[in-house]
């Protein structure tokens, strides 16, 4: 029997298996933005260096930060023995850390108590990080599982380098020069894939060719140098809170776009037989909208633009968080020292994350208001990346998608950033493929994430597949 | 010798032991808003039952609330015997309970660990409630207490009738029915006298003859029915945060008046002469803000109105807090479920406090951000009151104050609202005597609330020598 089928049937026999595996993971809570995580984000990091040896591969935790140890660990595998073998060289990215988990009374189970339900799609697996992102690479994993127990051969002898990442979830502050210290290494690959992006919907796979760009700011604004009782300064000195809305809401002009001077400036307009070939994708704002609990009428932003081009293609600045004053149980009375907001931007090609960071301060340089003063923190960025579609690997990709769902890929695009596709471009020159099996309501970042056990699936037979499809290529 | 100086005499004798029995007072954490102080509360009601005992008065501790107990519970004391006496019966208001502590890392002392400081002014008691409201009615108590020791009469023979509240700083939700289920008690009060007030300066003792009312609301603007991912869903949907501040910025208009319609309605328009006389008090805007850290262009507000006219006799709309989001530490790309701010209003007569917040919820509805809904919530509020500047009993405060102070008291008015003023004068047709002496920069509410003894020396001879010609009245 061909190996491929013997590694398909293996997926199928070990799926419980396969998931009981994916479990264990996910109860290892690898918050890497809270350093209260710090030992579990390198629990999960060994956790996975396990899981790659046992699958054949030469697996070592790699320090990270300045000096080493102060960032979070890299996994860092590779195929032994394939250092002259012929055919493509492919490097895998994926993430194991996970976001925070609050506000933590919305989950119905433990965020790290891992349960699974059923539901619309059947069965789905819940805990934080159960898609994004170790559901996702799990499902590359027990494909190189499989291929090495069904397929008689450690990745098919396919060349495999696997990075997985500790920080994606908190800006990969050290992945940069992570990249650059290895650049030789990862020069030798000649594509990364990654899983770590959507499917159009339960019945539509997908490959993404782009992803938006982000920097993500937090900004202080300074009043008196004490809080204030309402009562005696209401009405003779700038309150904080009333002053950052005041100027936080001219962020948008009443087209809903960014008032930022030059924000739009090197956006690239979206091509006519682009957004002709988006509008035949099957996908309704609407129905979209509906899973989150919002009619149709809640289908805003910028003018002029659909709710695909908007996410696809179109800068956005969100406040991910606004706190200043009393926020506690009851009333009080203050008018407080300061007030704080976390603003980030989703960026598209070719803007720059750290242009856009430095317009948005001196803008609220310009609003400083009378008396106040600005604290300015970048806390991250990551460059927007659109790849090539008509590389072997893409088509590669597609065809594996194709095999195993019994349905060709729609090519689209993503909202959400991939820091790292934009760096190994820039710092090694690789061109990336996006091949991931989330769904639009799976929950990521927030309460309940889930992933669905028929998206697990397709995943791990397209992976399997893809090396099917890479052998081909030698 | 005159009892009056026998009383002044036993109050600087024994001020050591006076501060000290201030210092127990304040170590009960009578934090009345936040549930989990409910029986320190009680505490601080029993130690001030006590104290007023021990000055000969009888004293009870009343429950409040529906049902009963479910309250914070008021002291009453009463003198007794005094009955049919002749002359003035006072009735003395005042609380014992205090503002939440927070930000409780900006404390260089623990709030509930009182310490004397020496500084600017002299010497001054640092703690939670050392000067609202524990400090002030102390100074009365320990009047009273000298009035017994040294006066030789309890309360020099003037009948009072002392009511201490245990919610003002949680909007005295129980009060109101309390003084209606009380008002014969009350009504045959003369007057009432309060010290919960400011001074002018140091140097300059003051009685207050007007305070602002409040209504103190929270509102929440709900959007999607989960937190959502910001890549994913940024520019598809209304983010509750950017939506918020987008409809508080239009709460004032460019010469910061607020913009709710009718709000100013039925603010009395200032007289000419009053203007004239407090331009004549002796206080700079540039000094005040100086001491909170502002430099002197900080001295903004409503357009057409001096610093000292916007505190006393203007009405203000102040976001006291805001939060929505992720505001923990690091960045999380989220678009939050929802948004909330705590906003209140300082209000003037004749602005009615359910009146301002029901037109404040209505133009939040007209501003409905498409797909969002509105939560309200009404915390607390309260009336504005002036008192009448001729009553003898205003002269006789202002000639105690000049007596003890060695000056006559400036007549002003307060920013901040005592409700219990506008409900006594409602319910049981009373006037009352605002006679305080807390600071501007007293910290009040805030970090670090301080109580300078100089004020509190003048404070207690004021009341000693107001006992003194009260009896002058009979």
């Amino acid at each position: 029997m061909a190996a491929i089928t013997e590694v398909l049937k293996w997926l199928e026999t070990n799926e419980k298996q396969s998931v009981a595996r994916l479990v264990d993971w996910l109860k290892i809570p690898s918050i890497s933005t809270d350093p209260a995580y710090k030992g579990d984000v390198r629990k999960a990091a060994e956790w996975a260096a396990e899981h790659l040896r046992a699958s054949g591969l030469i697996a070592e935790i790699h320090e990270t930060g300045e000096p080493a140890g102060t960032g979070h660990p890299i996994v860092l595998a590779t195929t032994p023995g394939l250092e002259h073998a012929a055919g493509p060289h492919v490097l895998f990215y994926g993430h194991y850390d996970v976001q925070p988990v609050d506000p933590v009374a919305l989950w119905e189970s433990g965020p790290f108590e891992p349960v699974i339900k059923s539901g619309e799609g059947g069965e789905r697996i819940v805990a934080r990080g159960a898609c994004d992102d170790k559901g996702q690479v799990m499902m590359f994993l027990e494909a190189l599982r499989a291929w090495k127990d069904a397929g008689g051969a450690v990745a098919g002898n396919i060349r495999f380098t696997v990075l997985l990442e500790g920080e994606e979830e908190s800006g990969s502050v050290n992945l940069d020069r992570y990249l650059r210290q290895n650049a030789e290494r990862f020069k030798k690959c000649d594509v990364c894939l990654i899983s770590d992006t959507g499917m159009l919907s339960r019945e539509q796979p997908a490959i993404t060719y782009g992803v938006r760009g982000l920097t993500y700011t937090e900004i202080k604004l300074h009043g008196p140098n004490q809080d204030l009782h309402s009562g005696l300064w209401g009405g003779r000195c700038p309150n904080p809170n009333n002053e950052l809305v005041k100027v936080l809401a001219q962020l948008w002009d009443k087209d809903r776009k960014v008032t930022i001077p030059g924000f739009y400036d090197s956006v690239r307009p979206l091509g006519a037989d682009e957004r002709a070939a988006w509008a035949k994708l099957p996908f309704s704002a609407a129905e979209a909208l509906k899973k989150i609990g919002l009619s149709a009428e809640a289908d805003i932003g910028e003018a002029g633009y659909t709710a695909m081009e908007r996410e696809w293609a179109r800068p956005t600045a969100e406040i991910n968080g606004i706190y200043g004053g009393y926020t506690g149980a009851g009333a009080k009375t203050v008018i407080p020292a300061w007030a704080a907001a976390k603003v980030s931007f989703r960026l598209v090609a070719d803007q720059n994350p750290d242009r856009v960071s430095e317009a948005f301060f001196a803008w609220c340089k310009d609003r400083t208001p009378p008396g106040c003063k600005w604290e300015f923190h970048l806390h991250s960025g990551g460059d927007p990346a659109t790849v090539q579609t008509d590389s072997p690997y893409l088509r590669a990709a597609s065809a594996a998608v194709e095999k195993a769902c019994g349905k060709a890929p729609s090519l689209i695009r993503s909202g959400g950033s991939i820091p790292v596709a934009g760096q190994l471009k820039a710092i090694c020159g690789l061109e990336t493929v996006f091949m991931g099996f989330g769904l639009d309501d799976d929950r990521v970042h927030s309460p309940n994430e889930k992933f669905e056990l028929g998206c697990y699936r397709m995943g791990a037979k397209s992976h399997a597949w893809l090396i099917e499809l890479l052998r081909g290529m030698r």
